[in-house]
């Protein structure tokens, strides 16, 4: 692969101190980026930047690494649309839920799921989102859930077992049946496509001592936890999520003052996906208060079919600006090196030489305008593993 | 110019109810439009298409009409997004406001001004806007304001002079000097080049009488009023906008029982921009109330650099479901016809034969899509005036 500079950059973002102006955004002004296959190679002033084979004019424009969405459920099937429009409308209606999900995705395709999540993939990728997590969990039997993950794992390194998402209905007498079942052949049939195992720990789906024996079995097995805690109730999730070293608690739009304490002390991200309080018409998780405890806070879409079907990253940083009391800065942090920390990804997220080459050319002269041009499309350009995608 | 047949449409919103399933948004499933040049030829069921030049498959995908966004202020020059920063994260922001950008404004060269206005139309255009009104107002002298004009004329027939928009510093010691500025040789200058005359009817603005003398004046000159009414507080903007049977009311945000009732009885539309409630943290207007009461309602972005710098329809959609109580299909609706009602224009913002061939292919299977996938660039083509631009 050849290289390339990218000049003219107005504001670049880094994301690391001391290559910039010692904000946490690491922000360089009238500067330069030299990617060399797949890594960054180089970043500093404009003024500096050594040759490369292939130039790009950024014309006064603003560079940024690429979003890391640490959080989305893509392997899915069926239309929720009409329940969609059905609850935002105030009228009642019959079936819906992640039931409906549940059946239309083990009744699909392995093709159909398969370009159902790469058109999404892809979706998010033109947004500028250059890493990806996904999970299962809406297969919940041993093969749909392993089929899922295997999809899955064709696209992303970033895959989580989600098994216990929700009880199945033919599982709805016998809950801890379903937790064996989870905890045992099921996470034999997954573990070897997954990197994470995830537990949904809410009342009317797994308590704290279930979704403690799902993230258990899940670590024996080697898969790192991640925890939906404290989304629709105060609960166990988040202090569960810290006492068992979870890469995130995800969620946390309730938190006691023991949990932020718990966020704050363990080094457990606290990920916050204003996506589903947006579609939900829900109270906003507070990241201000999290900030001002000194935990650390990703952003993340959530992207599923249910409760929150955005793929766009730029959207979820102006929802957190407006609503959830982040600056511009911490918001775009967040979304980008917030995300590779709830990954544990050092090599993604920031623009440091030997990075992945993941970086998005913004059509603003800041990465403000994220926020201050709410649901514009800014991505003018993208590059992802030093390959221009857009 | 030849003729197009777009077929194998999911979801075709036509916008009149008598082609399609009754309802306002006028439905029709599995069908197809024909244009003519650049006009609609056809639209009905995809079976019984006439024959085309040209074949576009959509695909199973959805069809809307363009949107038509009445209401934004695209004549500008200089840079506030520190101001915005500082805002959004609490700072104090010395300078700023409306003036910062009257003065840069006033120090541009025509071709800036110019390059700015089409960079955001092309913009909006992108996601789908194939209407868009544009003021003057940052100029506020005879030659600036006029010159605003002239260039806006030049990209849109929806023009608006908006010389009311503030009294400007050099005349903050006699605002009623200014008023006769604005309804004398100010309008003199404009006129030729506007459609409207506007006025921001608001407390620290112009008060009902001076609102009244602006809107008359331009009424002499053939110019049609419309009004930035109720935005930051209770005023007389709304009722004198009825009274002088303006085509619009814009912003509407704080009403009173006797302003619904003054909208639900009148044809001034009611013009709701929520992203200006989105950018400045304030709270909603009310869709509902008006909605319920018979008042005809557009929704529009107010797109300027100081309290709303989206371009987006889609976003403006969004935020109407998720925050104002309106229906997916009102606020398509409203986004679209309610604009159009808002120019007092019938041959944009719904598909019948004769219409202007404005229209844009979802890279969704339905128009609820806009509200469900917020902030996903979902315009996969656009056809403005016949043309493929997207
Ligand atoms: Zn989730
Ligand atoms: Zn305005």
């Amino acid at each position: 692969m050849s290289s390339t500079v990218i000049s003219g950059i107005a504001a670049l973002v880094t994301n690391e101190p001391s290559l910039g102006d010692a904000s946490p955004l690491g922000l360089v002004r009238d500067a330069a980026v030299v990617l060399d296959g797949d890594r960054v190679a180089w970043v500093g002033a404009a003024g500096r930047a050594p040759a490369a084979d292939d130039r790009v004019d950024a014309a006064g424009r603003a560079v940024i690494p690429g979003f890391v969405d640490s959080h989305s459920h893509l392997v899915f099937a069926g239309d929720r649309t009409e329940e969609f429009a059905a609850r935002m409308s105030g009228r009642p209606y019959g079936a819906g839920g992640i039931r409906t999900t549940v059946a239309a995705t083990r009744a699909a395709g392995d093709a159909a799921l398969e370009r159902t999540l790469a058109r999404h993939l892809h979706e998010a990728l033109r947004q500028g989102t250059t890493t990806m997590e996904t999970k299962s969990g809406y297969g919940l039997t041993v093969e749909d859930e392993a089929r899922a993950l295997r999809i899955a794992a064709r696209h992303t390194d970033e895959t989580t077992f989600l098994g216990a998402h929700v009880v199945p209905p033919e599982h709805a007498d016998d809950p801890a049946a379903y937790v064996s079942l989870v905890t045992g052949p099921m996470l034999d049939a997954c573990a070897p496509y997954a990197r994470w195992v995830d537990v949904f720990c809410e009342e009317g789906a797994f308590d704290g001592d279930q979704a403690r024996a799902v993230l258990t079995a899940g670590r024996e097995r080697g898969l790192t936890p991640r925890v939906h805690a404290n989304q629709l109730s105060y609960g166990p999730g988040v202090q569960l999520a810290v006492e068992l070293d979870a890469a995130s608690a995800d969620h946390c739009t309730h938190l006691t003052d023991a949990d932020v304490d718990a966020l704050a002390q363990g080094s457990t991200v606290a990920t916050l996906l204003p996506g589903a309080e947006f579609s939900t018409r829900a109270a906003w998780p507070d990241a201000r208060r999290l900030l001002d405890a000194g935990a650390t806070v990703a952003l993340s879409t959530d992207c599923n079919p249910g409760s929150s079907f955005t793929s766009s990253m730029p959207f979820c940083v102006a929802l957190a600006v407006r609503d959830m009391g982040m600056t511009p800065d911490e918001a775009l942090w967040s979304a980008t090196a917030g995300g590779a920390a709830a990954l544990r990804r050092d090599d993604v997220g920031r623009l440091v030489p030997g990075a992945r080459a993941d970086l998005v050319l913004l059509d603003a002269p800041s990465h403000v305008h994220l926020a201050y041009r709410p649901g514009v499309p800014l991505a003018a350009a993208v590059w992802h593993r030093g390959v221009r995608v857009v």
